[in-house]
Protein backbone atom coordinates (compact mmCIF):
# COMPACT_ATOMS: atom_id res chain seq x y z
CA UNK A 1 0.00 0.00 0.00
CA UNK A 2 1.40 3.57 -0.95
CA UNK A 3 2.12 5.55 1.48
CA UNK A 4 1.07 8.96 0.23
CA UNK A 5 -1.18 9.91 -2.59
CA UNK A 6 0.09 10.70 -5.89
CA UNK A 7 -0.85 14.13 -7.92
CA UNK A 8 -1.44 13.30 -12.16
CA UNK A 9 -1.78 15.74 -14.29
CA UNK A 10 -3.23 14.04 -17.95
CA UNK A 11 -2.19 16.07 -20.90
CA UNK A 12 -4.88 16.18 -23.40
CA UNK A 13 -3.17 17.81 -26.34
CA UNK A 14 -3.06 17.83 -30.23
CA UNK A 15 -0.04 16.20 -31.89
CA UNK A 16 1.91 18.75 -33.22
CA UNK A 17 1.65 19.15 -37.23
CA UNK A 18 4.75 16.86 -38.43
CA UNK A 19 6.48 19.50 -40.45
CA UNK A 20 7.24 20.81 -36.84
CA UNK A 21 9.91 17.73 -36.32
CA UNK A 22 9.81 16.81 -32.42
CA UNK A 23 11.06 19.67 -31.60
CA UNK A 24 7.79 21.28 -30.77
CA UNK A 25 6.19 18.78 -29.30
CA UNK A 26 9.25 18.70 -27.17
CA UNK A 27 9.06 22.43 -26.04
CA UNK A 28 4.95 22.31 -25.57
CA UNK A 29 6.39 19.57 -23.18
CA UNK A 30 8.43 21.28 -21.53
CA UNK A 31 5.44 24.05 -20.63
CA UNK A 32 2.84 21.31 -19.73
CA UNK A 33 5.05 19.96 -17.00
CA UNK A 34 5.97 23.10 -15.99
CA UNK A 35 2.41 23.66 -15.94
CA UNK A 36 1.69 20.44 -14.43
CA UNK A 37 4.46 20.70 -11.76
CA UNK A 38 3.25 23.91 -10.40
CA UNK A 39 0.02 22.81 -9.98
CA UNK A 40 1.56 20.12 -7.68
CA UNK A 41 1.46 16.78 -10.04
CA UNK A 42 4.18 14.30 -9.33
CA UNK A 43 3.96 12.74 -13.19
CA UNK A 44 2.59 13.95 -15.81
CA UNK A 45 1.10 11.52 -18.73
CA UNK A 46 1.30 12.12 -22.48
CA UNK A 47 -0.91 10.82 -24.76
CA UNK A 48 0.35 8.00 -27.18
CA UNK A 49 2.73 8.23 -29.44
CA UNK A 50 2.66 12.34 -27.94
CA UNK A 51 6.35 13.62 -29.23
CA UNK A 52 6.07 12.09 -32.98
CA UNK A 53 1.75 12.02 -33.47
CA UNK A 54 0.35 8.76 -33.88
CA UNK A 55 -1.29 8.30 -37.59
CA UNK A 56 1.74 9.44 -39.42
CA UNK A 57 2.36 6.54 -41.39
CA UNK A 58 4.35 3.47 -41.04
CA UNK A 59 7.82 5.15 -42.67
CA UNK A 60 7.68 8.34 -40.74
CA UNK A 61 6.89 6.03 -37.43
CA UNK A 62 10.59 3.76 -39.02
CA UNK A 63 11.97 7.06 -39.51
CA UNK A 64 11.40 8.15 -35.74
CA UNK A 65 11.60 4.90 -34.42
CA UNK A 66 14.92 4.88 -31.48
CA UNK A 67 15.81 3.10 -28.97
CA UNK A 68 14.45 3.38 -25.36
CA UNK A 69 17.72 5.48 -24.39
CA UNK A 70 17.06 7.43 -27.47
CA UNK A 71 17.42 11.14 -28.41
CA UNK A 72 13.73 11.82 -27.45
CA UNK A 73 14.49 9.46 -24.18
CA UNK A 74 17.23 12.23 -23.23
CA UNK A 75 15.39 15.18 -24.22
CA UNK A 76 12.42 14.04 -21.95
CA UNK A 77 14.54 12.75 -19.05
CA UNK A 78 16.00 16.55 -19.24
CA UNK A 79 12.71 17.96 -18.89
CA UNK A 80 11.53 15.62 -16.15
CA UNK A 81 14.81 16.74 -14.15
CA UNK A 82 14.49 20.15 -14.66
CA UNK A 83 10.91 19.91 -13.58
CA UNK A 84 11.27 17.52 -10.91
CA UNK A 85 8.13 15.52 -12.10
CA UNK A 86 8.02 11.29 -13.81
CA UNK A 87 6.73 11.84 -17.51
CA UNK A 88 4.97 8.94 -18.97
CA UNK A 89 5.16 9.48 -23.10
CA UNK A 90 4.44 7.25 -25.46
CA UNK A 91 7.18 6.76 -28.49
CA UNK A 92 7.95 4.31 -31.74
CA UNK A 93 10.63 1.95 -30.12
CA UNK A 94 13.39 0.94 -32.54
CA UNK A 95 12.88 -2.89 -33.25
CA UNK A 96 16.26 -4.62 -32.04
CA UNK A 97 15.68 -7.25 -34.82
CA UNK A 98 14.92 -4.67 -37.67
CA UNK A 99 11.02 -5.45 -37.22
CA UNK A 100 8.49 -2.70 -37.56
CA UNK A 101 8.98 -0.41 -34.42
CA UNK A 102 7.19 -1.14 -31.28
CA UNK A 103 4.10 1.28 -29.75
CA UNK A 104 6.04 1.90 -26.43
CA UNK A 105 5.49 3.60 -23.53
CA UNK A 106 8.11 5.16 -21.03
CA UNK A 107 7.96 6.22 -17.37
CA UNK A 108 10.85 8.85 -17.07
CA UNK A 109 11.72 9.98 -13.71
CA UNK A 110 12.88 13.33 -12.23
CA UNK A 111 16.28 11.44 -11.78
CA UNK A 112 16.89 11.47 -15.00
CA UNK A 113 16.37 7.24 -14.73
CA UNK A 114 14.27 5.58 -16.57
CA UNK A 115 11.41 3.88 -14.14
CA UNK A 116 8.89 1.60 -16.52
CA UNK A 117 8.76 1.26 -20.21
CA UNK A 118 5.81 -1.04 -21.98
CA UNK A 119 4.95 -1.93 -25.87
CA UNK A 120 1.75 -2.26 -26.31
CA UNK A 121 0.35 -5.70 -27.42
CA UNK A 122 -3.11 -5.03 -28.62
CA UNK A 123 -2.54 -3.33 -31.78
CA UNK A 124 -5.97 -1.34 -33.52
CA UNK A 125 -6.90 -2.08 -36.72
CA UNK A 126 -5.05 -1.41 -39.84
CA UNK A 127 -3.54 1.74 -39.27
CA UNK A 128 -2.04 0.25 -35.99
CA UNK A 129 -0.64 -2.65 -37.64
CA UNK A 130 0.71 -0.81 -40.94
CA UNK A 131 2.84 1.42 -38.31
CA UNK A 132 3.94 -1.26 -35.83
CA UNK A 133 5.02 -4.66 -34.41
CA UNK A 134 2.50 -5.91 -31.25
CA UNK A 135 4.64 -6.12 -28.15
CA UNK A 136 5.77 -9.81 -27.12
CA UNK A 137 5.31 -9.09 -23.40
CA UNK A 138 2.53 -8.58 -20.92
CA UNK A 139 3.25 -5.24 -19.14
CA UNK A 140 5.11 -5.81 -15.54
CA UNK A 141 4.32 -3.15 -12.50
CA UNK A 142 7.30 -1.11 -11.14
CA UNK A 143 7.25 0.65 -8.12
CA UNK A 144 7.90 4.71 -8.08
CA UNK A 145 7.05 6.62 -4.26
CA UNK A 146 5.73 3.98 -3.15
CA UNK A 147 3.32 3.34 -5.79
CA UNK A 148 2.99 -0.04 -7.98
CA UNK A 149 2.41 1.21 -11.50
CA UNK A 150 1.44 -0.45 -14.78
CA UNK A 151 1.64 0.74 -18.10
CA UNK A 152 -1.29 -0.10 -21.15
CA UNK A 153 -1.65 1.86 -24.36
CA UNK A 154 -4.97 2.85 -25.83
CA UNK A 155 -6.80 -0.69 -27.25
CA UNK A 156 -5.03 -2.65 -24.71
CA UNK A 157 -7.43 -0.85 -21.67
CA UNK A 158 -10.14 -2.51 -23.58
CA UNK A 159 -9.24 -5.41 -22.64
CA UNK A 160 -10.19 -6.89 -18.94
CA UNK A 161 -7.46 -9.50 -19.26
CA UNK A 162 -4.54 -6.69 -19.73
CA UNK A 163 -5.48 -4.87 -16.44
CA UNK A 164 -6.27 -8.08 -14.10
CA UNK A 165 -2.93 -9.11 -15.29
CA UNK A 166 -1.49 -5.87 -13.41
CA UNK A 167 -3.92 -6.15 -10.42
CA UNK A 168 -2.53 -9.40 -10.13
CA UNK A 169 0.69 -8.16 -9.56
CA UNK A 170 -0.76 -5.55 -7.10
CA UNK A 171 -0.79 -2.31 -8.91
CA UNK A 172 -2.22 0.66 -7.47
CA UNK A 173 -2.79 2.70 -10.59
CA UNK A 174 -2.64 1.62 -14.32
CA UNK A 175 -1.35 4.36 -16.49
CA UNK A 176 -2.80 4.48 -19.91
CA UNK A 177 -1.78 7.01 -22.67
CA UNK A 178 -3.95 6.81 -25.86
CA UNK A 179 -5.06 7.98 -28.99
CA UNK A 180 -8.77 7.26 -28.99
CA UNK A 181 -10.72 8.85 -32.07
CA UNK A 182 -14.43 10.60 -32.30
CA UNK A 183 -16.77 7.53 -32.21
CA UNK A 184 -15.03 5.83 -29.28
CA UNK A 185 -16.43 7.56 -26.36
CA UNK A 186 -17.55 4.15 -24.64
CA UNK A 187 -13.80 3.95 -23.80
CA UNK A 188 -13.61 6.68 -21.51
CA UNK A 189 -17.20 6.61 -20.23
CA UNK A 190 -17.59 3.17 -19.76
CA UNK A 191 -14.81 0.52 -19.84
CA UNK A 192 -12.38 2.74 -18.32
CA UNK A 193 -14.24 3.15 -14.71
CA UNK A 194 -15.12 -0.53 -15.03
CA UNK A 195 -11.55 -1.70 -15.24
CA UNK A 196 -11.03 0.65 -12.04
CA UNK A 197 -13.50 -0.81 -10.63
CA UNK A 198 -13.13 -4.66 -11.30
CA UNK A 199 -9.85 -4.53 -9.99
CA UNK A 200 -10.29 -2.20 -7.48
CA UNK A 201 -7.09 0.14 -8.74
CA UNK A 202 -6.57 3.88 -10.08
CA UNK A 203 -6.81 3.66 -13.82
CA UNK A 204 -5.60 7.10 -15.66
CA UNK A 205 -6.52 7.83 -19.60
CA UNK A 206 -4.49 10.51 -21.15
CA UNK A 207 -5.81 10.77 -24.71
CA UNK A 208 -4.90 13.74 -27.45
CA UNK A 209 -7.61 15.57 -28.99
CA UNK A 210 -7.97 17.81 -32.33
CA UNK A 211 -7.31 16.60 -35.73
CA UNK A 212 -4.12 14.84 -37.55
CA UNK A 213 -4.48 14.74 -41.05
CA UNK A 214 -7.88 12.67 -41.63
CA UNK A 215 -7.81 11.44 -37.78
CA UNK A 216 -10.36 13.28 -35.08
CA UNK A 217 -9.13 12.48 -31.65
CA UNK A 218 -11.83 12.35 -28.68
CA UNK A 219 -10.06 13.94 -26.12
CA UNK A 220 -12.21 13.11 -22.86
CA UNK A 221 -9.06 12.01 -20.71
CA UNK A 222 -10.58 10.10 -17.49
CA UNK A 223 -9.19 9.17 -14.39
CA UNK A 224 -11.36 6.63 -12.31
CA UNK A 225 -10.80 5.63 -8.65
CA UNK A 226 -11.32 1.88 -7.44
CA UNK A 227 -14.61 2.48 -6.64
CA UNK A 228 -15.38 2.57 -10.29
CA UNK A 229 -16.06 6.82 -9.59
CA UNK A 230 -14.68 8.80 -12.63
CA UNK A 231 -11.95 11.16 -10.48
CA UNK A 232 -11.66 13.86 -13.25
CA UNK A 233 -12.86 13.76 -16.90
CA UNK A 234 -11.64 16.21 -19.49
CA UNK A 235 -13.96 17.62 -22.63
CA UNK A 236 -13.06 17.67 -26.14
CA UNK A 237 -10.21 20.14 -26.05
CA UNK A 238 -6.73 20.94 -25.05
CA UNK A 239 -6.10 20.63 -21.34
CA UNK A 240 -3.94 19.79 -18.06
CA UNK A 241 -6.22 17.70 -16.18
CA UNK A 242 -5.21 17.51 -12.26
CA UNK A 243 -6.21 14.58 -10.63
CA UNK A 244 -5.19 12.88 -7.14
CA UNK A 245 -4.87 9.40 -6.36
CA UNK A 246 -5.71 9.43 -2.68
CA UNK A 247 -3.89 6.22 -1.44
CA UNK A 248 -6.36 5.57 0.63
CA UNK A 249 -9.24 5.09 -1.31
CA UNK A 250 -7.06 1.94 -1.95
CA UNK A 251 -7.37 0.43 1.61
CA UNK A 252 -11.18 0.50 1.51
CA UNK A 253 -10.93 -2.30 -0.79
CA UNK A 254 -7.93 -4.32 0.47
CA UNK A 255 -7.73 -7.52 1.15
CA UNK A 256 -9.32 -7.07 -2.89
CA UNK A 257 -12.17 -9.39 -2.54
CA UNK A 258 -12.31 -9.12 -6.31
CA UNK A 259 -9.05 -10.89 -6.91
CA UNK A 260 -9.56 -13.46 -3.88
CA UNK A 261 -13.34 -14.29 -5.12
CA UNK A 262 -11.91 -15.39 -8.64
CA UNK A 263 -12.43 -19.21 -9.80
CA UNK A 264 -9.41 -19.73 -11.22
CA UNK A 265 -9.88 -23.67 -10.75
CA UNK A 266 -13.01 -22.44 -13.54
CA UNK A 267 -11.53 -19.47 -14.86
CA UNK A 268 -7.72 -19.15 -15.90
CA UNK A 269 -5.76 -16.28 -14.87
CA UNK A 270 -3.82 -14.11 -17.36
CA UNK A 271 -0.39 -14.92 -17.36
CA UNK A 272 1.28 -12.11 -15.40
CA UNK B 1 -26.20 -15.24 -35.46
CA UNK B 2 -30.11 -15.14 -34.33
CA UNK B 3 -32.99 -14.25 -37.25
CA UNK B 4 -35.03 -12.28 -35.04
CA UNK B 5 -35.49 -10.31 -32.34
CA UNK B 6 -35.80 -11.38 -28.73
CA UNK B 7 -37.70 -9.50 -25.79
CA UNK B 8 -37.12 -9.82 -22.61
CA UNK B 9 -39.03 -8.42 -19.89
CA UNK B 10 -37.12 -8.07 -16.42
CA UNK B 11 -39.26 -8.79 -13.56
CA UNK B 12 -38.05 -6.23 -10.76
CA UNK B 13 -39.94 -7.21 -7.56
CA UNK B 14 -39.81 -7.69 -3.65
CA UNK B 15 -39.82 -11.18 -2.11
CA UNK B 16 -42.87 -12.59 -0.77
CA UNK B 17 -42.85 -12.63 3.02
CA UNK B 18 -41.62 -16.06 3.80
CA UNK B 19 -44.51 -17.20 6.12
CA UNK B 20 -46.78 -17.19 2.78
CA UNK B 21 -44.34 -19.91 1.89
CA UNK B 22 -43.66 -20.28 -2.41
CA UNK B 23 -47.74 -20.16 -3.40
CA UNK B 24 -47.67 -16.47 -3.10
CA UNK B 25 -44.74 -16.38 -4.51
CA UNK B 26 -45.92 -18.24 -7.87
CA UNK B 27 -49.11 -16.21 -7.98
CA UNK B 28 -47.36 -13.63 -8.55
CA UNK B 29 -45.33 -14.82 -11.00
CA UNK B 30 -48.18 -16.04 -12.82
CA UNK B 31 -49.52 -12.66 -12.78
CA UNK B 32 -46.10 -11.22 -13.59
CA UNK B 33 -45.63 -14.30 -16.49
CA UNK B 34 -49.45 -12.73 -17.87
CA UNK B 35 -48.46 -9.15 -17.86
CA UNK B 36 -45.29 -10.22 -20.14
CA UNK B 37 -46.95 -12.14 -22.37
CA UNK B 38 -49.53 -9.85 -23.09
CA UNK B 39 -46.71 -6.79 -23.61
CA UNK B 40 -45.09 -8.97 -26.39
CA UNK B 41 -42.28 -10.69 -24.31
CA UNK B 42 -40.47 -13.86 -25.04
CA UNK B 43 -38.96 -14.42 -22.16
CA UNK B 44 -39.39 -13.20 -18.51
CA UNK B 45 -36.45 -13.27 -16.25
CA UNK B 46 -36.81 -12.90 -12.32
CA UNK B 47 -33.93 -12.21 -9.42
CA UNK B 48 -31.98 -14.78 -7.60
CA UNK B 49 -33.73 -16.75 -5.43
CA UNK B 50 -36.61 -15.14 -7.07
CA UNK B 51 -39.38 -17.74 -5.60
CA UNK B 52 -37.83 -18.32 -2.33
CA UNK B 53 -36.74 -15.12 -0.75
CA UNK B 54 -32.72 -14.69 -0.89
CA UNK B 55 -31.81 -13.60 2.58
CA UNK B 56 -33.67 -16.34 4.66
CA UNK B 57 -31.05 -18.16 6.09
CA UNK B 58 -29.49 -21.52 5.87
CA UNK B 59 -31.99 -23.42 7.35
CA UNK B 60 -35.11 -22.32 5.30
CA UNK B 61 -32.83 -22.47 2.22
CA UNK B 62 -32.56 -26.02 2.95
CA UNK B 63 -36.01 -27.13 3.21
CA UNK B 64 -36.75 -25.58 0.34
CA UNK B 65 -34.08 -26.98 -2.02
CA UNK B 66 -35.17 -28.79 -4.70
CA UNK B 67 -34.05 -30.83 -7.86
CA UNK B 68 -34.20 -29.37 -10.80
CA UNK B 69 -37.19 -31.33 -11.63
CA UNK B 70 -38.91 -30.75 -8.19
CA UNK B 71 -41.90 -28.79 -7.50
CA UNK B 72 -41.60 -25.29 -7.84
CA UNK B 73 -39.93 -26.42 -11.11
CA UNK B 74 -43.20 -28.19 -12.34
CA UNK B 75 -45.18 -24.92 -10.89
CA UNK B 76 -42.82 -22.61 -13.07
CA UNK B 77 -43.14 -25.38 -16.36
CA UNK B 78 -47.32 -24.83 -16.04
CA UNK B 79 -47.11 -21.26 -15.98
CA UNK B 80 -44.86 -20.37 -18.43
CA UNK B 81 -46.69 -23.31 -20.73
CA UNK B 82 -49.84 -21.54 -19.94
CA UNK B 83 -48.64 -17.88 -20.84
CA UNK B 84 -46.81 -19.41 -23.77
CA UNK B 85 -42.91 -17.76 -22.70
CA UNK B 86 -40.06 -18.89 -21.25
CA UNK B 87 -39.04 -17.92 -17.49
CA UNK B 88 -35.86 -17.85 -16.24
CA UNK B 89 -35.95 -18.36 -12.62
CA UNK B 90 -33.80 -18.58 -9.49
CA UNK B 91 -34.34 -21.46 -6.46
CA UNK B 92 -32.26 -23.63 -4.06
CA UNK B 93 -31.11 -26.62 -5.91
CA UNK B 94 -30.76 -29.63 -3.44
CA UNK B 95 -27.10 -30.68 -3.35
CA UNK B 96 -27.05 -35.00 -4.65
CA UNK B 97 -24.14 -35.34 -2.27
CA UNK B 98 -26.14 -33.71 0.97
CA UNK B 99 -23.83 -30.92 0.83
CA UNK B 100 -25.23 -27.09 1.07
CA UNK B 101 -28.17 -26.23 -1.79
CA UNK B 102 -26.46 -25.11 -4.98
CA UNK B 103 -27.87 -20.74 -5.88
CA UNK B 104 -28.89 -22.15 -8.66
CA UNK B 105 -31.15 -20.79 -11.74
CA UNK B 106 -33.26 -22.31 -14.33
CA UNK B 107 -34.60 -21.49 -17.82
CA UNK B 108 -37.82 -23.01 -18.49
CA UNK B 109 -39.07 -23.05 -22.01
CA UNK B 110 -43.22 -22.70 -22.99
CA UNK B 111 -43.24 -26.52 -23.36
CA UNK B 112 -42.62 -27.33 -19.87
CA UNK B 113 -39.27 -28.36 -20.69
CA UNK B 114 -36.16 -27.14 -18.86
CA UNK B 115 -33.64 -25.36 -21.31
CA UNK B 116 -30.82 -24.13 -19.75
CA UNK B 117 -29.47 -24.67 -15.73
CA UNK B 118 -26.55 -23.03 -13.94
CA UNK B 119 -25.12 -23.00 -10.17
CA UNK B 120 -23.80 -20.00 -9.00
CA UNK B 121 -20.18 -20.40 -9.08
CA UNK B 122 -18.95 -16.88 -6.98
CA UNK B 123 -20.85 -17.08 -3.82
CA UNK B 124 -20.58 -13.56 -2.00
CA UNK B 125 -20.08 -12.59 1.52
CA UNK B 126 -21.14 -14.68 4.36
CA UNK B 127 -24.39 -15.04 3.58
CA UNK B 128 -24.00 -16.58 0.35
CA UNK B 129 -21.51 -18.84 2.01
CA UNK B 130 -23.63 -19.62 5.19
CA UNK B 131 -26.37 -20.66 2.51
CA UNK B 132 -25.18 -22.52 -0.61
CA UNK B 133 -22.33 -24.21 -2.38
CA UNK B 134 -20.22 -22.58 -4.76
CA UNK B 135 -21.26 -24.30 -8.20
CA UNK B 136 -18.69 -26.83 -9.65
CA UNK B 137 -18.95 -25.66 -13.56
CA UNK B 138 -18.55 -22.67 -15.92
CA UNK B 139 -21.80 -21.52 -17.40
CA UNK B 140 -22.65 -23.61 -20.97
CA UNK B 141 -24.40 -21.73 -23.48
CA UNK B 142 -27.69 -23.25 -24.96
CA UNK B 143 -29.73 -22.20 -27.79
CA UNK B 144 -33.47 -20.84 -27.56
CA UNK B 145 -35.32 -19.94 -30.52
CA UNK B 146 -32.07 -18.96 -32.54
CA UNK B 147 -30.44 -17.46 -29.25
CA UNK B 148 -27.06 -18.29 -28.26
CA UNK B 149 -27.99 -17.43 -24.14
CA UNK B 150 -25.55 -17.94 -20.91
CA UNK B 151 -26.79 -17.94 -17.11
CA UNK B 152 -25.02 -16.35 -14.81
CA UNK B 153 -26.31 -15.28 -10.70
CA UNK B 154 -25.35 -11.69 -9.30
CA UNK B 155 -21.73 -11.60 -8.08
CA UNK B 156 -20.82 -13.68 -11.41
CA UNK B 157 -21.01 -11.15 -13.31
CA UNK B 158 -18.71 -9.11 -11.49
CA UNK B 159 -16.41 -10.72 -12.38
CA UNK B 160 -15.01 -10.02 -16.47
CA UNK B 161 -13.58 -13.75 -16.82
CA UNK B 162 -17.49 -15.28 -16.19
CA UNK B 163 -18.77 -13.18 -19.26
CA UNK B 164 -16.12 -13.93 -21.15
CA UNK B 165 -16.46 -17.29 -20.72
CA UNK B 166 -19.61 -17.39 -21.68
CA UNK B 167 -18.85 -14.85 -25.11
CA UNK B 168 -15.86 -17.52 -26.27
CA UNK B 169 -18.87 -19.97 -26.38
CA UNK B 170 -20.35 -17.48 -28.87
CA UNK B 171 -23.00 -16.47 -26.60
CA UNK B 172 -25.50 -13.66 -27.75
CA UNK B 173 -27.00 -12.72 -24.56
CA UNK B 174 -26.59 -13.19 -20.83
CA UNK B 175 -29.12 -13.22 -18.39
CA UNK B 176 -28.56 -12.27 -14.54
CA UNK B 177 -30.95 -13.06 -11.78
CA UNK B 178 -29.55 -11.16 -9.04
CA UNK B 179 -30.18 -9.71 -5.36
CA UNK B 180 -28.34 -6.40 -5.39
CA UNK B 181 -28.10 -4.90 -1.85
CA UNK B 182 -28.45 -0.94 -2.12
CA UNK B 183 -24.67 0.29 -1.73
CA UNK B 184 -23.72 -1.40 -4.78
CA UNK B 185 -25.40 0.80 -7.76
CA UNK B 186 -22.08 0.76 -9.35
CA UNK B 187 -22.67 -3.00 -11.06
CA UNK B 188 -26.10 -2.15 -12.98
CA UNK B 189 -24.48 1.35 -13.56
CA UNK B 190 -21.38 0.31 -14.82
CA UNK B 191 -20.18 -3.34 -14.95
CA UNK B 192 -22.95 -4.74 -16.22
CA UNK B 193 -23.06 -2.07 -19.61
CA UNK B 194 -19.50 -2.65 -19.50
CA UNK B 195 -19.44 -6.82 -19.58
CA UNK B 196 -21.64 -6.24 -22.45
CA UNK B 197 -19.21 -3.84 -24.32
CA UNK B 198 -16.63 -5.92 -24.08
CA UNK B 199 -17.89 -8.98 -25.06
CA UNK B 200 -20.35 -7.01 -27.74
CA UNK B 201 -22.98 -9.20 -26.36
CA UNK B 202 -26.16 -7.86 -24.01
CA UNK B 203 -26.64 -8.64 -20.98
CA UNK B 204 -29.99 -8.41 -18.60
CA UNK B 205 -29.82 -8.31 -15.35
CA UNK B 206 -33.03 -8.31 -12.80
CA UNK B 207 -33.05 -7.23 -9.51
CA UNK B 208 -35.18 -7.59 -6.64
CA UNK B 209 -36.36 -4.65 -4.58
CA UNK B 210 -37.94 -3.45 -1.38
CA UNK B 211 -36.91 -4.96 2.25
CA UNK B 212 -36.21 -8.83 3.24
CA UNK B 213 -35.42 -8.34 7.02
CA UNK B 214 -32.68 -5.87 7.50
CA UNK B 215 -31.80 -6.27 3.82
CA UNK B 216 -32.51 -4.00 1.14
CA UNK B 217 -32.47 -4.50 -2.29
CA UNK B 218 -31.47 -1.83 -4.87
CA UNK B 219 -33.66 -2.31 -8.05
CA UNK B 220 -32.03 -0.72 -11.10
CA UNK B 221 -32.72 -3.85 -13.38
CA UNK B 222 -30.83 -3.04 -16.37
CA UNK B 223 -30.01 -4.28 -19.89
CA UNK B 224 -27.27 -3.23 -22.05
CA UNK B 225 -26.48 -3.68 -25.61
CA UNK B 226 -23.34 -4.88 -27.28
CA UNK B 227 -22.12 -1.08 -27.95
CA UNK B 228 -22.66 -1.13 -23.99
CA UNK B 229 -25.32 1.64 -24.43
CA UNK B 230 -28.27 0.84 -21.48
CA UNK B 231 -31.24 -0.10 -23.66
CA UNK B 232 -33.42 -0.21 -20.37
CA UNK B 233 -33.30 0.23 -16.45
CA UNK B 234 -35.63 0.50 -14.03
CA UNK B 235 -35.81 2.81 -10.93
CA UNK B 236 -35.51 1.33 -6.89
CA UNK B 237 -39.43 -0.58 -6.89
CA UNK B 238 -41.41 -2.72 -8.23
CA UNK B 239 -41.76 -3.03 -12.21
CA UNK B 240 -41.70 -5.34 -15.06
CA UNK B 241 -38.98 -3.52 -17.85
CA UNK B 242 -39.35 -3.93 -21.07
CA UNK B 243 -36.15 -4.73 -23.59
CA UNK B 244 -36.03 -5.69 -26.66
CA UNK B 245 -33.06 -7.29 -27.64
CA UNK B 246 -32.24 -6.74 -31.42
CA UNK B 247 -30.40 -9.46 -33.41
CA UNK B 248 -29.46 -6.76 -35.66
CA UNK B 249 -27.41 -4.84 -33.18
CA UNK B 250 -24.87 -7.85 -32.58
CA UNK B 251 -24.65 -7.76 -36.55
CA UNK B 252 -22.69 -4.53 -36.26
CA UNK B 253 -19.98 -6.43 -34.10
CA UNK B 254 -19.54 -9.72 -35.91
CA UNK B 255 -16.86 -11.02 -36.41
CA UNK B 256 -16.11 -9.74 -33.04
CA UNK B 257 -12.37 -7.91 -32.70
CA UNK B 258 -12.66 -8.00 -28.62
CA UNK B 259 -12.18 -11.92 -28.96
CA UNK B 260 -10.36 -11.83 -32.23
CA UNK B 261 -7.50 -9.69 -31.04
CA UNK B 262 -7.17 -10.83 -27.42
CA UNK B 263 -3.62 -11.68 -26.54
CA UNK B 264 -4.29 -15.39 -25.66
CA UNK B 265 -0.28 -15.81 -25.79
CA UNK B 266 -0.02 -13.10 -23.15
CA UNK B 267 -3.23 -13.58 -21.56
CA UNK B 268 -4.61 -17.30 -21.05
CA UNK B 269 -8.23 -17.27 -22.03
CA UNK B 270 -10.69 -18.64 -19.36
CA UNK B 271 -11.79 -22.33 -19.75
CA UNK B 272 -15.10 -22.52 -21.51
Amino acid sequence: MPAHPLNLALWQTAYAPPEAGTALALERLDTAAAQARAQGADLLLCPEMGLTGYAIGAERVAALAEAPDGPLAQAVASIAQRHRIAIVYGYPERHPQGGKPFNAAQAMGPDHQAIGHYRKTHLFGDMDRAQFSPGDAASQVFTWRGWRLGLLICYDVEFPEAVRGLALQAADAVLVPTANMIGFDEVPALLVPARACENRLFVAYANACGQEGPVHYGGLSTAAGPDGRVLAQAERGETLLQVRMAHAELAAFRPNTYLRDRRTDLHRPPLA
